[in-house]
């Protein structure tokens, strides 16, 4: 069933709200061991926590917009024709304005720490690369895995809600994928594959998070122009698509 | 089906009893590292404590309750319009019951290590904030987490099982949130977004756990209510929600 | 539709071969850090291997036997009248079977060290309490988690599997009950909730894992007996149960 | 529906690329901690990453081809006469090239760091066995578990996807399996389980990782015909298979 712009355009912006603020949160606020001596969330539990929060906003909001809070899934979903272009700058623009006010409430929270709050150049999850970011990758290996990574991810979004997909585990399956992608690229970029999660953090964090953001700008995109051909490869016959 | 209140007050007792008896059983038994030397639970563990509890009890007791095992979520659920005054209020009473009967299990289990039982002030995974407890946030900070991640919460409950909903994937995806709430806020306020599961081990705990629990009844029901409008301006239209 | 018993017998005797192999063999092969370095799976990883062995066994064996796999279970599932006393002693010398099965080849396994093979006494992930093992924890309180662990896990088994249950979600939600079981257990017995699974190991380890695995083939059914009680007092009405 | 064999070949190439890149990967690039302190992936997290990445091609090309992305999965496949010999020569020569493929893309994007790369013996997530890989296992035994291990999961894929399985669970389930047997065999194998998966870093890393990927191509291929026998002892009656 059909729903309005507005719906849509408050759920994607409501749904990137979150995956910005549960993601970049728990690097930021979890990532490392609490002062009590526990375990920190470590890559795994930050993996987790960007992918999870795409699986339960498929579901929240799966219905309603498609659950897209990504500006890199929204223009491969134009690519393969499924939505209009008038709708896809409307779910980018909510996509943008909900990761930075996410970024915005985690900053907020960061900043009630009793200790004080030191900002570093790379806070409240920023991406990067190059010396002094996480493993200290370069540039070209920083854009060529953002672009092949989106690749896959919109190749197995577009796959898994295709006509013969299923569409009750796809929104499972699209999220593991996102824990997937941070797997293999938090030691590289911090990993992005989504441009509105990447310009949040940016904006308050400045330095070199704002300087670098244009890789997670342009990479994601490309990759997921790649990701809807590789997908039109496979779902070649209308049947299927 | 309609089931009898008995059965929906003894399996919101049961689901709220296990809630406590895994997540904070979990934080508070097997948090940290093992005598043995294998690495305890840590966030990400007790995290998925909680959200998974969630998960088996939605399965397990969803049919006949709901499975809300939290007065928050009855009181967001209330506010939408999908259960009456009075059945909210055996809800309540089951819920308070059960995770009190669980934090005295849980007791009486600690009870039993032959080292014998040191009870510090936040035992049993009480809930708290500021000096002396995990990263040590303030109190501002505290209501603001807990009441912004309790909306989240409650938006993604009432999206999950509206009309146009996933009711296959619900409950997986509303138990995943939790996992995603306690990696964001278990180092601010150990995350409660249920005043219930703060209570029962905040009375067997005593001292700051007593002293602060009225923030953790306060602040979530102040959310659930937010998350409740949010919902209702994403599904506007009745034959979605 | 009906399946023979003799495919029964089989399935439950594998179901419960891979459950021993994959549960304890994560324990005992990859339970701590590796030679070189990496971090074992600790807490949270045998808690999953334990839990998702019987998730992926209910999908795999569960329309032909009902994926038992533990002798618990099946008396649970006895007193609930949903299995004739015939087949129970099928099922059960099935999971006996294969439990010893499964812990005489990760036994094999184990001796292929090349740095020789060093049999401690609580050795193939055996079960235990008392001084010396994991917590330290005593007899009564080893009983007492048992007991109450493996009746919330007959209530969920019995919950998800009515006739008001999620039939697709059920196998997912029974594991993952397992998993916190274990979350919450591991440092107080090792957790068993599953005679056969505690039995076969112990056969192999002798010592102390045979003297006390009593408690083991006890506590679990009394527990089951329990849950089964528990959910006919939640579903009373024979339109849900 | 059946979908035309070139779409097949494109899909199982792109799911084993994304095998081999997600899972080893995540073993080479992010299994140890970070530069920045945060802690790796570890056991659970390699183990994860290797069968998450079957879960989301299982959903995004399981209507396609049905998602083997193994050599030793076709092979176990074409014994229960479910593919015809042709097609599965199709598949694993998509196979193989996908995952080299992923190898050399793995390759090149560890090449990228910029401290220079160090070529380990085992890089790229070799497989290997003995003094000096992981938890030096002797080779009987790394050829043993291999064969046992194949064959669990080809009896799960076959019961899973049989006539009276749940087609929504089975992908999750499949998955699931493969996380298993990563948590147990990691530190006997480096875990294969799949020839496809061990030849494509073996090519690259040269040494012993080459002159070991005999026993990878060899034992999961058993284990295969081994499992496929188990299914057919409990899927006896044709309707149920």
């Amino acid at each position: 069933m059909e729903t309005k712009i507005t719906s849509k355009f408050i759920a994607e912006l409501i749904g990137t709200f979150g995956l910005v603020l549960f993601g970049c949160g728990a690097a930021a606020i979890a990532g490392g061991d609490t002062l009590v001596g526990t375990s920190g969330l470590g890559l795994l539990g930050i993996s987790l926590a960007f992918g999870l929060s795409v699986v339960v906003f498929a579901y929240a909001i799966g219905s309603v917009s498609g659950c897209h809070i990504n500006p890199a899934v929204t223009i491969g979903v134009l690519v393969s024709g499924r939505i209009t272009f008038r709708d896809a700058l409307v779910y980018i623009a909510a996509q943008f304005i909900g990761a930075i006010l996410g970024a915005f409430v985690l900053k907020t929270i960061l900043m009630g720490q009793l200790a004080g709050f030191q900002q570093g150049e790379w806070a409240f999850g920023s991406n990067g690369w190059g010396a002094g970011y996480q493993s200290e990758y370069g540039m070209v290996t920083a854009f060529i895995t953002e672009a092949i990574l989106t690749a896959i991810f919109l190749f197995v979004i577009l796959g898994t809600t295709s006509k013969i997909g299923n569409g009750t585990m796809a929104g499972l399956a699209i999220g593991l994928t996102l824990v997937l992608i941070h797997m293999v690229a938090i030691p590289i970029t911090g990993t992005s594959v989504n441009p509105a999660r990447s310009l949040g953090p940016a904006i308050f964090a400045g330095g070199n998070a704002i300087a670098q953001v244009w890789l997670f700008l342009v990479a994601p995109i490309v990759g997921a122009v790649i990701g809807a051909i590789l997908w039109r490869m496979v779902y070649a016959d209308p049947k299927t698509a």
